[in-house]
This record gives structure tokens, sequence and C-alpha cells, in this order.
């Protein structure tokens, strides 16, 4: 309440907070009273309050995910992938690599080739591509996803791959292991409840000016759903600064794992845009303590279709793999190397 | 290139650039060497050549969007709305009006009525509600639709609502006279072609960290399907700024009626978030050379199922009418008062 | 506190609370208790409460401003210019207008004489300037502040103009009518009590990335120090967007004018960094209820030694006076016409 | 140019270009003509060419700063401490710690040992503090750079603390081994160029809306002046993240290594404002390739006089230290512990 709130207004908004059915707790200070309001199960409307005489502001104090949150659960959510030994939020560091786009089957199966010879246990690449322009590639489609496959099948890699609407999602449930929701679809919540519906683990990306109570929250959009299974990942967001694509914000690691049970990867490609910067934004992704490592590998990057920038070596990505797995032990975590498949499900 | 570069790695950047099927111009300077890239039809990726030795950076000149420009449409888009004298993009400034959400049949008809009565040509109502919670409400669906096109049959009111996914815009196409597209959908490319292939204006909200290249690529995506006419709605961007929900950036008016040829409308309900804001910045919308308002009105705000606290009054909205009806004059624009349907089609 | 938390841990917050000299109130709510702090005159630091077992986050309720408080003054400040009628914060809209830097005399007074003659009560121009680079032109200094006395005495123009370190606010106070604090300055703390030691009015522009409370702690500062002549001045703040140099936060205005008593003026200069969107953002200024408008005017902007992209021609200026003069009368404002000097102290 | 722009209108801006003793290269491209400019020896106004007629967009190529530039100088500046095996910018990872401000002989006395045990080379510690609110502990001046002074005698460790003003700035440049300049001061360009006649090193906090090339700018300012010796620190931006105090930007080290020659370090804990994020950002500063870490250390953080929250505590400190020693070996670098100081200096 303003300093000169008469008793009669702080009366009254109590009032006004009593018949909304919550609970009002006059709270009088020094200089100003102010009013608490509980039992409320979701959020208040804080701008009706907000307009009541005498008010000066209205500040929220609880949070509206639930199932997202450490409140509900404890421990870390491992996800796991049935017939492999591969897990994404225990001791290991996942580490997911490939190409931005499925280009060709040679292209894919070159890159997947190399990154599962360095170690990777998921393979990466685009089949469905959100682009800025109508005019770019917009990917291979169902194409893509069959090369994925394959890769799958050839390598043990699983496959993480992006849906973009409806139409794609039925297909990379059936094609592949994770989906890959993108930032700029974190608030598409049409496609976040149809990803909630399937049983397969999903990964959101981070939207570009999203804060961690949105990014929480487009989990609890799939978790309410009953689907689980929810990945996290930091792929930079929107400022000023401008010698990056993106701005990494890699203080979010931390933020998401104290308030939620979620794992949550570092994207250090799409988070800088420069291949020169992705592998020292890995290395402090794996320091900060990140669950793993989402990074782009091309062999022939200045042919790339899309994103050739950014994506890195073969090569780099091996000498990367060093790195983390060093990285990874001063935080007694484990950078596994390639992934074992069970005989049955191979 | 940089300072240091050599003849030779001058010369491989534009072999490069001419291997790509472009022509490279070498521009010597004092101090170092600029190479300018002509011929590509749509954008250069960047990065490969920022990696080449001897490149200090790589600058994108020209821009990606051809049918959102004034280089392919030198004169103003109008949007006519047949059947009626209501426009948006011409010389008659379009108010539109009515609550974040139709809640009842009842709610929805006494704000119609009362922004009608007021001069408003346009209604706004939600039925469709991209909600950042998964537990709040999330509209009344296709029955709010079936209010609002009684609404435009009783008060002659042109109706503009969101959709947000492919069955919802399929609906909306049938009941609405313009498609909405919501800030948080503004790269839901899968939408947009979408509503590119409907024969319904677009009305495009800017994301909420959405450039204006970002924003014209989005109308581009709509047009490259065929569907020209397209409404740009500035309603706030994400900065650190906490005064307001979000920062209402007015300077995007001037600056797409530079580059392109279509309208664009200010919300300062969304732009703000708080009621006694909403006014003022309306008027500064008229005052910037907007070509339109979309303003929330609800007669009860602080019983509002959503965003109550940025809805102005009914009568806020009609003393409001008199401001911008007299900051239009100064621009020598006019703000009509009432549509007028013509027998047969009302 | 965290929906875990126990009773003893509640208990042990409040008594740390209790410690701190406070008075702490504890608030079961249905999920979790909230404790509410009272009695303390300034900050409480936050942070270690929140490292306290069992408490999930600290939020801060009340202010740390006083004296630029509307709680400390209810009525508007209305800075007056003994000997003259111009005032700033009353119900005339004041027009600041000049070059960014002073030049030459011949410069100076050429467009003194112009802005004159359209009714600018103020000028302002760059005697000292705080350039980006140490190789740019950095201000004619003391011999900018005779030239700008002269225009005083020749068309009774008050003078405006930015002091940068102790030495230069010696200087301008001794020559100007309002000494200023340049965006880079605002929180330049030993600059901002110096200005409070003197009598001079002091106009401080918004930090490109300053917070509403910031603004007005700023303004603390030099009131603090006794001198309560203080005007806030909106310039435009850093954001991602990249059409205009700085983003204009128009909203702050009456943001500004709800929480402080003290004048808003608005630099579309600044804020736009383009000539072609200076003046519908000075429109918009005076539409959402600036007290004023700060611009940059010059007679040969492409000969300008800065900022001469973001000047308005002389002619402009007239025309625009005439635009702002039509929306301060709806708004019931008037623009002054020209200012008048008493004899005795012209 | 823009795509209708008439050939009179290239040759139009062609003849200014040259008029102002640039050169002029046209460029004509498939759609339009691009115009290069060169012989430039600073920046060119952009603003009034985009002004002439026809003209689509100016463009800067090359950059303001010469002697902060790899192009100047190739190899890493490294600074040394007479006296000492002390270096900053060389192959060791320079750790500086102390507390935020120094409150008493005591408090100093008791985090200084702690630290130097713990194998710091560098105590930090205010003494002259820029407070948001003018009712904040302001630094307790001399006396606390004479405390810092005897600190040194009596541990070895070389001193860094903060300069706010000229007064102050010469007090620093007496008792302290580098001089700090804050980020609120980064572009208070009177200070720093005093801070350039010194012959002590200076530490340039990054602001927090500062872009890579201003922070460059504000070390040529102090370079231009003749000093060197300057180190840059990454402390935090300011954006919309609301889960930080500031958001950490860690890839402007890798942008900084690549166009500087100069060090840079890390503040984590102003970074971030949480003491439970300063040691993960603090190991992803390592291993992102920083040349050092500045951290704020407390032994009774709850107790502070300013930033106690976000202080970690000496026994975090010593086992932080063995995680950065541990993940600069991945890098190939070391983290010294301890200072030898010789006889004849100590």
């Amino acid at each position: 309440m303003k300093a000169q709130a008469t008793p009669e207004q702080v009366k009254a908004v109590c009032d006004h907070i009593e018949q909304l059915g919550f609970r009002a707790h006059s709270l009088p200070g020094a200089q100003r009273t102010a009013i608490g309001i509980t039992g409320n199960q979701g959020e208040v409307e804080r701008g009706n309050l907000e307009e009541l005489p005498g008010v000066a502001e209205v500040i929220r104090v609880s949070k509206a995910y639930k199932l997202a949150s450490r409140d509900a659960k404890e421990d870390n959510t491992i996800i796991r992938f049935p017939g492999t030994d591969a897990t994404i939020g225990g001791n290991d560091i996942a580490i997911v690599a490939g190409p931005c786009s499925i280009e060709t089957r040679e292209q894919a199966f070159t890159i997947a080739e190399k990154v599962a010879a360095s170690g990777a246990q998921f393979f990466r690449g685009g089949a469905f591509k959100p682009r800025t322009s109508p005019y770019a590639f917009q990917g291979l489609g169902i194409e893509a996803l069959q090369i994925m496959a394959e890769i799958r099948d050839a390598f043990g890699l699983r496959i993480i791959t992006e849906a973009i609407d409806n139409e794609s999602l039925e297909l990379v449930v059936e094609y592949a292991d994770v989906i890959q929701i993108g930032a700029r679809n974190m608030q598409n919540y049409s496609l976040l409840k149809k990803a909630g519906k399937t049983r397969k683990p999903v990964l959101i990306k981070r939207g570009m000016s999203a804060t961690l109570d949105e990014f929480l929250m487009s989990a609890e959009y799939v978790m309410s759903e009953g689907n689980y299974q929810v990945i996290l990942c930091e792929r930079g967001v929107r400022t000023f600064a401008d010698h990056t694509r993106n701005t990494l914000d890699l203080s979010i690691v931390p933020a998401v794992q104290r308030l939620s049970h979620l794992p949550i990867l570092v994207d250090p490609s799409h988070g800088t845009g420069k291949r020169n910067k992705v592998i020292p934004m890995a290395r402090a992704g794996v320091a900060v303590g990140a669950d793993g490592i989402m990074v782009e590998v091309h062999h022939e990057p200045e042919k790339a279709w899309s994103d050739g920038p950014q994506s890195i070596y073969p090569e780099q990505f091996a000498s990367m793999m060093d790195e983390l797995e060093q990285i990874a032990a001063v935080l007694h975590r484990r950078v596994p190397r390639g992934i074992h498949v069970e005989a049955a499900t191979a």
C-alpha cells in the first residue's frame, strides 16, 4: 500500500482479496502497510489489485509450475533409453552431435560415423527446419528421418530431431528417440501439449527471450499431459550484445538445478553462432554443471546448407571430447565414450 | 579483411566467393581491403567466409524480404473489408477494441455495444488463448467464435481473433474477418504458411524479441503463399526494464513505414500491461503515425478471466477516442466513428 | 520459504531478521509460509536471507528513494528560471533545442536564432562531449560556454549543457542555467553529489540500461545534497532492437509521473539516432504526457562535427513546433512560443 | 542504395563522399548498387549519408580502436608486478579475492589471511564504493587503502581497488597495485584519461550495457594516454533474465581474445549476484579461457556491509581453488598457489 493509504483503503483491499476466495493478511510497517495473499492455487491477476485506491504495488511470491518443481520431486529426473546404457540427467554427460540439417544420406552417415567414433551417444540432425526466410532450405522432411533411423541401426546412436508442427511431430515420434521443440516454438502451447501426449522424451530449447519461469512453464505444459520425460536446453538468449549471435546464459544451469529436477543441456553452437567460440563455451557448459552438450558438427561446413559457420569439424569434435572428459572428471562426472546397445533391440 | 591479410588471402576469399556462384569485388583501402559480394539472390552464409584465413568480418548489406518491401511495391497497402467502409492502412486510423477473452455471450455483447457506441470499427476477443500456464483459462474456443459472429451481425463490427494452430486457424477463417497470429507464434512458420494459403487478412503481432527484419520476414512467409493482406502490430518487446510488462517500441512504426508498404498497428494494452499507461501510449501510438490502435476494454476488469489489469473501462475508451481523434487530425488523418455496412452484406 | 521448510527453519529466519533490528511477520499459507519484514529504513541485503536453510526467495517491497517520491511530496515540482516566464514541470511543455556540439560562434548563433524564432525557450549545445572514441572531437570547452552565455544575452534562451567531471561542472554552473548529467554518467555518484551541492537545476539523462528505480535513485543522490531542482530525461535504452540506435522507452513517462513529483523530458534525437524518426517520436513524447522535448537541430547536419544524422533542420524544427503545439492542446497543455525575459535580468 | 536509385543519385552520393575527403567505390549488383568508402581514419558519420536521396543503408566496416587491437600488437599483453612472480595475461590464471568492502582492519586481515593461505595472489577490497542509494555505506576511504597496504606487506598479496573520481584515483595510485574502474564508470572518460596518465595497471570492468566495441574503446582511452597496462573484466550485463542479478556473458572472453591482445578476467560474484552460482560460473570462466577470476570472499557474509549474498565463504574459496586448478590444467594453464615476493621489495 502507499504511505498515504487510509485504513479504509487497506480494509477495502483485504475485502477484495477475500471476495476472490483467498486469504488476506494485513502487515502494518513503519512507513506503509503490506498485505499478504495466501490460499491461491494459481496466479492472482495482479493488475486489478494494483488499480485499487491506495495500492502501491503487487508482488508475486509463489510459482505457477508444480510438476517441474523440486517441491514436487526432490530427486533428479534421469531419462533412460531402453535397450541401451545411455542416460540424460544422471552422472553421465550426454553428448549430442550432428549436422544442422540432414542434407544427403552420404553427408549424414559421414558425420555420424565420425561423431560415433569419437564417442557421442546421441545424433542430432534437422529434418524439419524453422528458417527465418521462406526462401531458405526447409529440410528434407521424412527422407531425413529415414536416414537418421538407419544411422541409429548402423551406429547405435540415439536420434534427436525437431518437430515444428503436428504433422512433423507424428513423424518424429515414429522415427526418433527424442522430440526436439525449437526455441521459436517454446511457447507454441498447442505443439507442447501434443508432445505431452506422446511417450517419447521431449527436449525443449529455451526461447530467445524466455525467463526461467516461462522455460519451466513450457516443461509444465508437456508434463501436465502426462509425459514426464522432459529435457531442457539453453541455447542463448537475445540481448544488445553483438559479438555473438545470441548470448549464452550459462547461469541458468545452476538456476534450473536449484528449482527443478529436470536435466538441462547447453547448445554452444546456436548459443554463439561462431565456430571459434563453440568449443570454449562447450567446456564452460560442462564446467558449470550442465547434464550434456548439444553441438553441430559438419565435415564440410563451408558447403553446409544451413548454419555452416557455427559447425565444428569432426577433428575439433574429437579433441573437444577429450577436453570435456577431463573437465567432467573435475566435477566427478563422466563423459561416456560410445553407446552400448543390447543385441535384442539393436 | 584483416590489416595483415596477404594478397594471396584476399585472392583466396574472392575465389571462394566466385565458386559459390557470386561475384566478388576487391576494394583496397588505406588500412585494409574490403571485398563486396553481389549476384546472390538470398542470404550468403556469412560464417564460412568469416573463418577463411585473413578475414576480419562479414557484413550483410541487402535484405531477404522481397514482397513485404517498398522495393517491390511503393504504395501503401490498404486492407479493405467488403461491404463496409472500414479500411486498415489508408488515411483512416483503425480502432480495434474488445476484451482479452470472450468469457460469456453477455460479457462480449456488453463490451461490443459500448465500443461500437464509441465508434470502434473492429472488435477483438480471444477464443483460443495462448497462456503461459497450462492451468490457466485457455479460451472458449468455437463458442467464442460464434458469439463474435453474432456481434458482427448485431453491431457491424469486423472481427479480429487469434489462431494458435491449424485446427483453430480453420475455424477462425470461417468466423472472423482478420486472422491474428500472436507474438508467441510470430515464428511459427507452419502456422504462417497456413495463414498465407487463406484469403483473409492476417494480423501478425511482433515477437517479444523480434528484430525489424524478422518481423518483416514473418510477413514475407504469409505473402510468399499468395496472401498479400498482411497487417503488422507492435505490442512491446522484452527488455531489462521492469516498470512495464514489456517495452512498447514505438519507433518501429516509422521504421516499418520506411522499409515496407504494409500497415502497422500499436497495442498499448499488451505493450505496457498496466491500465494507467494504456491511454498515454495509445495517444503516443497515433502521434507517431501508426495506422491503428488495438486495445483491451472490459466493463468489469477486476472480474476478467485474463489480463484484467491492462483492460481499460468503456468510459475510458470513449474519452480515449476523443483524444485520438484530435491527435489524428494533427497528422491529417481521421478516426472514423462507426462502421457503415451495406444492406446486402449486413 | 520453501514448501518443505520446517517450523524450526521458519523460526530461525524470523530470529535472524529480528537480530538485524527489524520486525518479522510469519504468514503461513496453503502451500508455503511467507515472512514479511518491516521496520527497516533502507534496503535489507536480500542475499543473506536467501542463503538461510529453507528460504526460497527474498522479495523487496518498499523503495529506497524518499525525496524523489510522491510519498514525500504530492505536488509536481515546477522548476522556475528567475527573471523569465520559462518553467519545466508545470503546464507548459519545455522545448530544448540546439546542436549536439557547439562548433563555432557562427554555427551556434545561426542555430540559436532559428530555434528562438520558432519559439524554443531553452538552448542546448555540447561544450564537453563524452565520446566513445578518444580520437573523436571532445568539445570546445569553456569557449563553447562563453558562446552560449552570449546566446542567452542575445536571444533570451536559457542554456542547458553537460558537465562530465568536477572541473567542467564548476564551469557549467558559472555559465549555464541547467547542468546536464549525461546517460553515461547517470551512475557517476561523485558527479551527482557535486551537482547536488550547487543550486542550479540538474537534468539527469537516463542511463542506457537504467531501471526506473535506479533512475530515481540518481535523482535522489542530487536531492540528498540539498538540491531539489531535478529534471529527468528519457533518451532511449539499449535493447536487442537494431532499427534505431536506442529504444526510446516512452512508457517511463507515466511511470515516473506515478511514483515521483519530478518533471520528465523526452529526447527523441539520442533516443532514435535517425533524423527521419525524430519528429514522429517527439510528437509521441508530447502525446504520452512528457513535460518537454529535447531535440538536436543543425542547419548543416551533413557537416556537423558530431551526431549530424540525428539532427533535424531548422525548418523541420519549425513545423515540428506547430505539430507539438496542437498535440499539447489535446492534453490541455501549452507549448509556449518564445521566452519573456525581464528587463532587469536580460 | 535503394533498388530504385537512379545513376544520378549514385553519383551524388559518391561525390558527397569524395567531398568529405574519402574515396568512394561504386559496386553495381544484381538488384542494387553498393558504395564502398575507404581512406577514412576515424568513423564516418553514417546518418548524413543515410539521408541522401536513394540511400538505403550505411554500414560500418572498420573498427575505431587501434592500440587495443591485435592489428597493432599480435602477442598477448602480460602485466607484471615488479618484485614478484605474479602476472596477468600470461600462462598463469590470476586469482583475485577479497571482500566487497573493507569494513574493519580485523575483517580485512581475517579474509586476506585465508585467501592467501588458499593461494590467491591478488587481494580485492572496496575503499570507495559506488552505491545505488545515497543512504548506503559508501566505503571507509583512505583508511581502507591503508589497511590494504598493510595486507600487502603482511601477506605479499597485490592490491586491486576501485577509484571512483579524481580524488580517489590519486589515493588508489599511491596505495594499490591495480586501479579498478567500475562498470558504472566504464564510460567516465574523464576518469579513464586520468588513469591513462598514471603508470599503474588499470582494470576496467565492462559496463552493464557495453558492447564489445565500447569495452575495447574504454581500454583505448587509457592506452591513448600512454598507459598500456590494461586488464579487462567481464562482470555480467543487463538483460531481461531475472534469475541472476546480471547475465554473465562468458562468450566475450574468446571474442576479446580474437580482437585484442589485452588480458580478460571474469567476475562471477557481480556476474550472478548469488552465492550458489558463483563457483559454477568461476569454473566456467576458467574453462572458457579467461586469464583470471575475481571473486568476493567473506568469512561472515550475513554480516557484510555490502554484497554479502554474493560472497563465498573462505572454505568454499579453498575448494574452488582446487577445482580451478584442475580445469586450468585441461587448458595447459596453471593456477599459481601463492605469490613469491623478493626480499628487497617485500
